[in-house]
Formats: C-alpha cells, sequence, structure tokens
C-alpha cells in the first residue's frame, strides 16, 4: 500500500471535528517512553511530539507517571501481547515456549519499533516514585510468569524429567529472554538472536527421551 | 575489625589538610549513577552526596558526561575488575568462563553495592550525546569479547567439538550475563543466579566427549 493509499488517521478524517485522539497519543508516547525512558522524557517533549498543549496532555492522561503506566500497558495490550501471549491451542508445551521466545526475537529486533522489550527495558531506569517501580514490576513478572507456567507444563506432561527443577529451568529462560532485550538494544538482529534461542532451547530438547 | 580500628579516610586524616579525594569522590559517584542512572541524578544530586560545592565538582571532573564515564572506569578497574578479569592461569577456558559467571551472579546480587552490573545497566538508559552512549557500548563489548576467547580457545583446544559455532555459543553465554544483570536488579538471589549459571554452563559440558 502507498503512503497514498494509508487510511486517514481519525484526527485527520475530512468532516470530522479534529479532536484529540488518544490511541495515536498512546502509540506515539510508548515510542517515545521505550526509545528514551522515563526520566529522560519530560512533558515538554511529549506534548512537542504530540503537538498538543500541555493542559490538553494532563486533562487526557493525568500526570506523567500515570500516561508512562497508560502507554506501558498500551505496549502490553498490542506489541507486547504479540510476543507475550502464547497460544492456547494444542501445540506442546515446549512449542509454546518456544514461539514465545522466537517471536521476541523477531519482535525485539524489528527496526519499525524501538530495540527490545519496552518493559524489560524500562526495569532498569529508576523512576520518582516507588509506585511505578513496583507496577513495571508487577507487569514484568506476571508476563515472565508464562514461561514458568510451560515449564511446569512440561513437566506434568511428561516433556520434561519428573525430577526437573522446574523454578530454575524457568528462570533460565525468563533470564535469555531479558538478555535478549538487552543483546537487541546494542544492535543485535534477529538471526543473531535466533541463534540465542536456538542455544537455549537446547536445555528443553525436542527429542527428549525420559529415562 | 571493629568500626572503632577502621584506618581513617585520606580526607579524614589528623595532620593532614582535609582535601577533595578523587578516589572517594569516584566510589560515590560510581554508587550513585549505578543506583539511579545517567539521566536520572543531576550534577547538584551528586555535590550534595559528596558534601563539596558544584565548582569544586566541575573543577575536579569536568562535565557530567566526562564525571560519568570516569566512575564508569572506576567500577571497571575496582568491582567490575573482579568479575570481568579472567584469570590466566592454566586453568581449561570452561573452567574460566564458570568463574567469571560465577563471580558475577555473586558479584550481581552482593547487597554492598547496586545490584546487577553498572556498565550493563547504564546500556538501557539513553545519553545527551552520542558520544557517551558510544563509550559505554566499547566498554561492554571490550568486557563481553573475553567470552568469545574464552570459547574460541574452548574450541582451539578440543574442550568444544570443531564443529561448534563459536560466536553463536559465546553470544548465547553473553545474553546469560547480561539477563543475570537485569534479574538482579529485580531482586534475584545469589542462588538463583548460581542456578542459571549452572543451567547456561549445561551447553559446555564439563565432561564432554567428542566424537
Amino acid at each position: 500500500m502507498s503512503a497514498q493509499e494509508l487510511p486517514l488517521a481519525n484526527n485527520q478524517r475530512r468532516g470530522r471535528p479534529r479532536e484529540f485522539d488518544r490511541t495515536n497519543a498512546l502509540e506515539c508516547a510508548m515510542r517515545q517512553f521505550w526509545q528514551h525512558g522515563y526520566e529522560t522524557l519530560s512533558m515538554a517533549d511529549l506534548t512537542t511530539c504530540l503537538g498538543i498543549n500541555p493542559p490538553s496532555l494532563y486533562a487526557a492522561f493525568g500526570s506523567k507517571q500515570a500516561f508512562f503506566l497508560e502507554a506501558i500497558d498500551h505496549y502490553l495490550a498490542t506489541r507486547g501481547a504479540y510476543v507475550y501471549a502464547v497460544p492456547s491451542d494444542q501445540s506442546s508445551p515446549r512449542a509454546m515456549l518456544a514461539q514465545l521466545l522466537q517471536r521476541a526475537a523477531e519482535a525485539f529486533s524489528d527496526a519499525a519499533y524501538p530495540a527490545g522489550c519496552f518493559v524489560l527495558s524500562s526495569i532498569a531506569t529508576t523512576y520518582d516514585s516507588h509506585e511505578i517501580e513496583q507496577a513495571i514490576v508487577d507487569r514484568c513478572q506476571q508476563r515472565m510468569s508464562k514461561i514458568n507456567e510451560l515449564v511446569e507444563l512440561g513437566v506434568q506432561t511428561g516433556e520434561l524429567p519428573a525430577t526437573t527443577n522446574a523454578d530454575e529451568l524457568a528462570q533460565f529462560f525468563i533470564c535469555v529472554l531479558q538478555g535478549m532485550s538487552l543483546q537487541a538494544r546494542l544492535g543485535a538482529s534477529t538471526n543473531q538472536l535466533q541463534a540465542i534461542v536456538a542455544n537455549a532451547l537446547q536445555l528443553w530438547p525436542q527429542t527428549m527421551r525420559l529415562r
């Protein structure tokens, strides 16, 4: 589709009063916070980027904190959902983990977005309140707990030996996923991240034979 | 040794004029930047923490950028050296990699310091200049290249099969190390990080038999 054929965004639609588009604003704020970090980005930067005045911004989103958390949740509902939503189909737990990690390899290195995972990148920075830090950690742990569930399911279904330390193996895969986000920010390509995934998955062999 | 017996720091020594102690200042700045990040910490925060006035701080260290990079290099020469300096003894390449990762597990979760690796934590934040960002990335890659050397040495000495993709295996271990830094910032204990190391090292078995 050429640029000319792109549908107009809500706030550009002819015959409609030009009004503040929350979703567009959240998408823009998500990309800005993701790229620059919570502390670095000022509300002044955001109003410039969104092309609206500070009173409109505060009226629509409240504080910088509230806007940031809404941007995080917008990420988790859109781009992040693509990575972290594990299909509840008939795949094996290992296949579902492989899909999650491979999607992360692809998404974290996609040039159409800032590198890495927005939530994981947000952990390394500090915050002006304990509340926001806790909200980030909670959201991170909620997504990472999917990996715990998949490894536990692997043990339950016999794909992994009953003697597997499921907590430790899950923590290992979570560590790899988190390292991948940092690697992507350092410029790793999709192929390089996929090779990391392939190596990590050797700890859960596809044709594991149980003794 | 009790607190009373602790030797006085240079700037507290009786009979000596009280003067600005660069090393103490760097140690303090290192901990502050490490904990709070480059962007979050202001020069005003630093002068308060160091108990000196801004002109003295600028006279001693130049810009905030220069001070930050000196704090990074102070870390790499002290705490970071403990983690990243691989012994050039007669150990096997695998034993040296294991030591590097185990020291990281211990150091990243040591409550006496901010969590994780100062250099790795500094990657996720953005900077007011490309110059400083590049300096961080260079220092990071310099340390990580030790892991490449160890894996290559493993292949050369026959500890790893000649068919090993050394680049990919090294990148995997680097990813795990970087994930460990983030895990530590999320509160992982030494034991939890050691379990991650033990899992990762399974990709380089101690008693690997070559076909």
